[in-house]
């Protein structure tokens, strides 16, 4: 059986290993430390820095194929894996994509795929330009490097403009301007692509972001009509196949009042907006993301129930999960709860919970309930 | 988070670690083999025999709970545990009830729960005159050590039954007879019971045997009326609170022509007959063994589906599986296949694969040419 070569220690590396041990397929992961999210759950740790060519390459050696829990590994480090024979998926060329929003914009702008009124910024002056065509406020985003709201700023006039730009440019970040999308909603697409190029498409989800962080998924996305949907997962389709993404492929999407979508930002690998199919449907992102990348016949993402709703468990002030864990057990025997293992942190992803049902009100209900209490949110 | 020892590193060990995985809790094993199954996927492996109590013992050093990938570790091993103040689930005086038969026919029969008529046997003379009695053929067992057919005896004659008879007592195994149960077919009860004496019990499914082995479980049990399933599931309730049973238990039911159920077998741990829930159940019962030997809230037994149909894969003479496994994804995107980690060796199970559904012909189809596929026994 194949050995999986998994850079990165996270959660989402974590929750390969459930899907590896059904398969029968062995992960290796690259973590940092021993006791990282991932390592705590697959026997076969390889220490070392993703941004390390030795270390990476010394891993790789033995897996059958490469995979990723994050996107930070830099191209020149995979593409020499590829040159000694490691298949890496995403490869680089796919994955730059999810690296460098300049780069990722470019190209769906080149294929048609819609996005926000965008532009280099190179300065002050010429970003001002950009605004007065587009509007204020208007968003600046760094290039490379940003995640849960980090590295996006919403620029509100000149001043805060010339602050955000010069800063950028001292330290040397690359930055691009978006036309704010008044947008009603947030979505997201995902598909499975593997490299004899079947793929397959999951339903369309909600995101449900508070302070740039996804706190809520509704899987699928409610009210959402089957001609929206289909566009979504064309979409994710195109991007997919056109920058031959291998692996899961998540595209959030925004939507506005009037229904129309544009991209807001790609992700290949197992994605937030998917941990729902875990308990949800009949094969897991997880799943599909190993099948797709060890190029076996990918497994049908059909839901369990007519409503899921995911609600992420952030970090908050309750050092001890535990006792908190018991009494939402307790309180409703159908919730799946997710720990990862992770220290708790203010605002840090620790865990995430699930909810299947066929009234949408009362999965919100439960799922948004447990990961409150599971916080310290709320005491009842 | 609690750290759950588990003696044995099976395939049953194996699939706990997914549940583990999202529960947040730490596994530790106790195998023989750095390549046993559950060793291949669990970081926390301790190497050591089951039957070596000061391997136990040191295996069991910082395990909040102590239970079991199979039933064979000896009572005073476990008794020790108990005096070193580990908690052991299930607890020595239930877990000899699936160690030794005539210790179970015993209980079973002073709680009025039907068994077949049986007796202890401690010549060849006694056990005739109860040939005599139930009428022959009639049914030998070693009360310790026997599975998966062996160690059970289909006594057709004197003769056989001298030579069966002798040949056990000359190596000191005991027996016991019991009158041969003309069942229609074979079910299986499951529940989880915690130590705070929450049960939940799973759909009654039918079990289909050949040779003595499991080959396909059926959930729900096709045609079993509502009333049946109560007493089904009320025997095993009540065989879990009688016996003080804590964490999975199975009870191994025939089924007579004129519906009337009786206790063939008890397994105190996840059982075969219960694969079936890693896919089709909200909460499987790896996570429910869980769950229950740490005390925590049981969780929903609810099945995803109106049918779900497991088959496993018995080794034959494919050594091989990965071709096939390929073929099988690609033929059935619904398919789910359980690989072990095992080497083939013919007869032993290497995995099993689920197919959940609505229609019961159809599950049944995909899911035997699956598993006959993956064995090699067919290939188209």
């Amino acid at each position: 059986m194949p050995v999986v070569g998994v850079i990165g220690g996270g959660q989402l590396a974590r929750m390969m290993q459930p899907a590896a041990i059904a398969l029968g397929v062995r992960l290796r992961v690259l973590a940092a430390r021993t006791d990282e999210s991932a390592a705590q759950v697959i026997p076969d740790v390889v220490l070392g820095a993703h941004d390390d060519p030795a270390a990476v390459a010394a891993f790789a050696r033995g897996c059958d194929v490469v995979t990723f829990d994050h996107e930070h590994v830099p191209t020149p480090i995979l593409q020499r894996l590829l040159d000694q024979g490691v298949p890496v998926r995403p490869g680089p060329n796919a994955l730059i994509h999810a690296q460098d929003k300049a780069v990722m914009r470019e190209r769906l702008s080149a294929l048609g795929v819609p996005c926000p009124r965008w532009t280099h910024v190179t300065g002050a002056a010429e970003a001002a330009a950009f605004a007065a065509e587009v509007g204020w406020p208007f968003i600046l985003k760094a290039a490379r490097g940003g995640y849960d709201g980090k590295g996006v700023w919403r620029i509100e006039d000149a001043d805060q403009l010339r602050d955000v730009v010069e800063g950028a440019l001292a330290r040397g970040v690359e930055l691009i301007a978006e036309g704010l999308v008044p947008f009603a909603r947030e979505l997201s697409a995902q598909v499975a692509r593997s490299p004899h190029g079947q793929a397959v498409a999951y339903p369309v989800v909600e995101t449900v972001q508070r302070d740039g962080v996804c706190r809520e998924v509704y899987a699928p996305a409610p009210g959402l009509g089957a001609d929206r949907s289909a566009e979504a997962q064309r979409i994710a389709l195109t991007i997919a196949r056109e920058l031959d993404v291998t692996g899961m492929l998540a595209v959030e999407l925004f939507q506005t009042a009037d229904g129309a979508l544009s991209v807001n930002e790609l992700a290949m690998r197992p994605h937030n907006s998917g941990h729902w199919s875990i308990d949800g449907a009949v094969t897991s992102q997880f799943e599909n993301h190993l099948r797709a990348v060890l190029d076996l016949p990918l497994g049908a993402p059909t839901p369990h129930a007519p409503v899921a709703v995911m609600a992420n468990v952030l970090g908050l002030d309750l050092p001890d999960v535990y006792p908190a864990y018991l009494h939402c057990m307790a309180r409703d025997p159908g919730l799946k709860i997710h720990m990862y293992g992770k220290a708790v942190k203010p605002g840090r992803k620790i865990g995430h919970v699930t909810v299947l049902g066929s009234d949408f009100e009362d999965c919100v209900e439960r799922a948004t309930h447990a990961a409150a209490y599971l916080r310290g949110e709320i005491d009842e």
